[in-house]
């Protein structure tokens, strides 16, 4: 296989691994009668920063950003190539090698909330409240304000990728923070503590609109609508915050002093 | 002593390690009178977790599978050694290394249901439900079905091999994720929040039948049944996962590119 | 940019980041309507010790104090240099390096404070407690009494300094403890989780006055007064733990033996 | 100052440190207005995990011990030397650097307890449950009955024993497992949430003693006894369960294989 093709199968089974666990959390939190009902916020968390770490390890040979607003944010920090050095698979940056990354993450993320849909079937029919199943699948502002959530979703994706910039300027300078999934998986378990409060952090346009999709095309059993209204929220305001964190990281993490 | 009985005693020991403090969490949560009782999902998914971590170092010259899933899902990703180079007990890989390791998996996850029992002996005498007293040695689904459940943790399951085999792919690449005991660890942490809902995670054959057995044949004070109807399940479906794992490891996780 | 430029900078990057994360997840958990409203003080432990690992991420170039507790505790222990020998940004310890390193720690707190209230207006706004508003830019006593109060940040900002000036003294005799951010990290959620009980732990004066002077300034809908008359406490308490701390260090955590 | 000396501050100091956020993280959950009063058992896991952490990190000199039971089942598996060979602090292993190792944990726990009283003081002084206030200081059963109290310490200071000689095996071949305070830490918080429900786990002798001397003699308001009838079974228990770990650990977790 070329590299391309290397690279949009890394980034389809990571973002799949990444939605099956992340929105598996939040049916064994939110749906009827499952073990982990009511498990609060923190096992949330929790669940999607373990998420992250095992999205990360499986997507090695792509560089795994498994979501489109780190795409975009290396881009615009400069990034000249994607994938992995150590095993070969590095791409020049382009529209072509961005679009790879993107159509992968968003087919991994469809594919993803299909199967914790499997894996949660009989909760999901047993759920009588249709917001519930539809919570398991995308994000939905605490308080709806399209202005409002925006900046919420454009800082906490800021943070999720000013951060992961940093990680890569502490080399050989501070050890652990720049060694393999488990610093993101803690900041992600960071950020959605921290920030999620307001619109439940999709800070990654796949993560949303992938589920959201499977949501809209699934025969789940008593579904409402899939809020489509929202949806480019948790789009665009990824996509700015990724954006700005990569531009603000020229001068404010400069590789060189 | 020869390879294979090294072996055989250390996936005894890591094993025997992992159920009595996998056990144990449960205990705590579910039996009267314990100090962690009704502490939550997330108590429950980080005592599994460093259950695991306990069991893979003390099973370090095995090569710590602790779980027939995972010798099996390497076996049909066509592992040819077993065992831990670095200390000198490797063996090749065929049905008596094979029966070796599921053995003494399943002879020491008997033994620390024991010990799981002993150190919670007067709770388990104070209980008054069977239910919570089974439920500290074997998993049941919250939902009965046995087919929902099955496939459960079969996606369970190939979660967890399929990520063990990434941990191996990120060697020189990405540190930290290859090393030791703590990964898989914090992958179990996250298997249970995000996939222990309807089932309880068993994604282990002999995490569950060990202590099934145990129960079955321990003088516990007001014990019911062991459920054995549902025994198959978390026998037959992690053994499905791991192998389909094992298998799309193959193409989704290469080690040439 | 010269050196101290640089380390200013990075001062106010990581504070602020640290602020943004840290006074985050307490609005998530004390604010009206948020998704982890109530999650319990575990949660607001991890919050804060995530928000010190990106904050100390992001200012790696300036070695990462984010405090001035630390920056004094550094200079009592007879610390000669500040900056990141590895990226060449060192500057000798004098008055001028201290100051630049604590305005940037307060400068870049306010702005955290901001940001935090940004990502949070709507739930500010539908707040109608002022003490659950001010609880989330700062600290207060859950028993007022300014002489106790201040024991506790003493201690607690000692054990801070203390642990951290230990860190360094585990290079190569133990590995993990000196590498990067996620040993500090873990051991302010430890502070907060032992320590955090009775005034909520500071151990911080820049994160405690900077956003008490955002929480002054901004126009937060219905707040109440910014207690000033508490607020030297979390000020003077933090100095002298640190600077006890690295006094205490120089005979209990020796260089040489 | 000789070894022995350095031997006995670096116990002292990691004892005292351990003791302090230990017994913190009780009193934050257990007295009267703290702000993680009800915080529930995985915040007391958590907190006494990373106060094995901080206390490990700043007891380097002497190979961080801080723990009788830990010294003992060292001794017991035959180990010849004791400190650390990174520092130059090594001295051969008999009555009297056993005998130092004993007495600096024991002070530094008697310290740690009392600087736990005065971080918490007035919480103590407005709490009006003397068992609440003993609690803080030492360990209780949940369900009185010296002899399966003993097997639960003697299981739980088994597994604790055991696994830290583990890492010890896991040098070279596994990495992380080896390095640094991080593991024993979060061995700890396996053991308290898996195995601590019976008894509290205290195993450590000094742990359970140390404060409960300090309970004894210092003037706390409202304090009742400090239950020396039930004190021997943590000092005994921890003790037998260390020096079986020892043992067992010769020819279950060898060095040559």
């Amino acid at each position: 296989m070329d590299n391309l093709g290397v690279l949009f199968l890394a980034e389809l089974v990571g973002t799949a691994m990444l939605v099956l666990l992340g929105c598996g959390v939040v049916a064994n939190v939110a749906l009827a009668k499952t073990k982990g009902f009511g498990g609060g916020f923190l096992l949330v968390n929790f669940g999607w920063g373990f998420a992250v770490f095992a999205g990360v390890i499986v997507a090695f040979a792509s560089g795994a950003h498994i979501n489109p607003a780190v795409t975009l944010g290396l881009v615009a920090n400069g990034v000249t190539e994607f994938g992995n050095a150590a095993v070969g698979t590095t791409v020049e940056v382009g529209p072509i090698s961005v679009l790879t990354y993107i159509a992968g993450q968003l087919v991994g993320a469809i594919l993803g909330a299909v199967f914790c849909w499997l894996a949660y079937k009989q909760h999901f029919d047993d759920e009588p409240e249709p917001a519930a199943k539809l919570g398991v699948f995308s994000t939905g502002p605490a308080i709806r304000s399209y202005g409002w959530n925006l900046v919420t979703e454009i800082i906490g994706t800021f943070v999720l990728v000013f951060v992961v910039i940093g990680f890569g300027r502490n080399g050989d300078a501070s050890g652990l923070a720049a060694l393999g999934a488990l610093p993101v998986a803690l900041l992600v378990v960071g950020i959605g503590a921290s920030l999620g409060g307001p619109t439940g952090y999709a800070i990654n346009p796949a993560r949303d609109l992938g589920p959201r999709i499977a949501h809209a095309i699934l025969p789940i059993r008593g579904k409402g609508g899939s809020d489509w209204a929202y949806s480019w929220v948790p789009i665009v305001g990824p996509i700015i915050g990724g954006v700005l964190a990569g531009w603000a990281a020229i001068p404010l993490l400069p590789i060189e002093f």
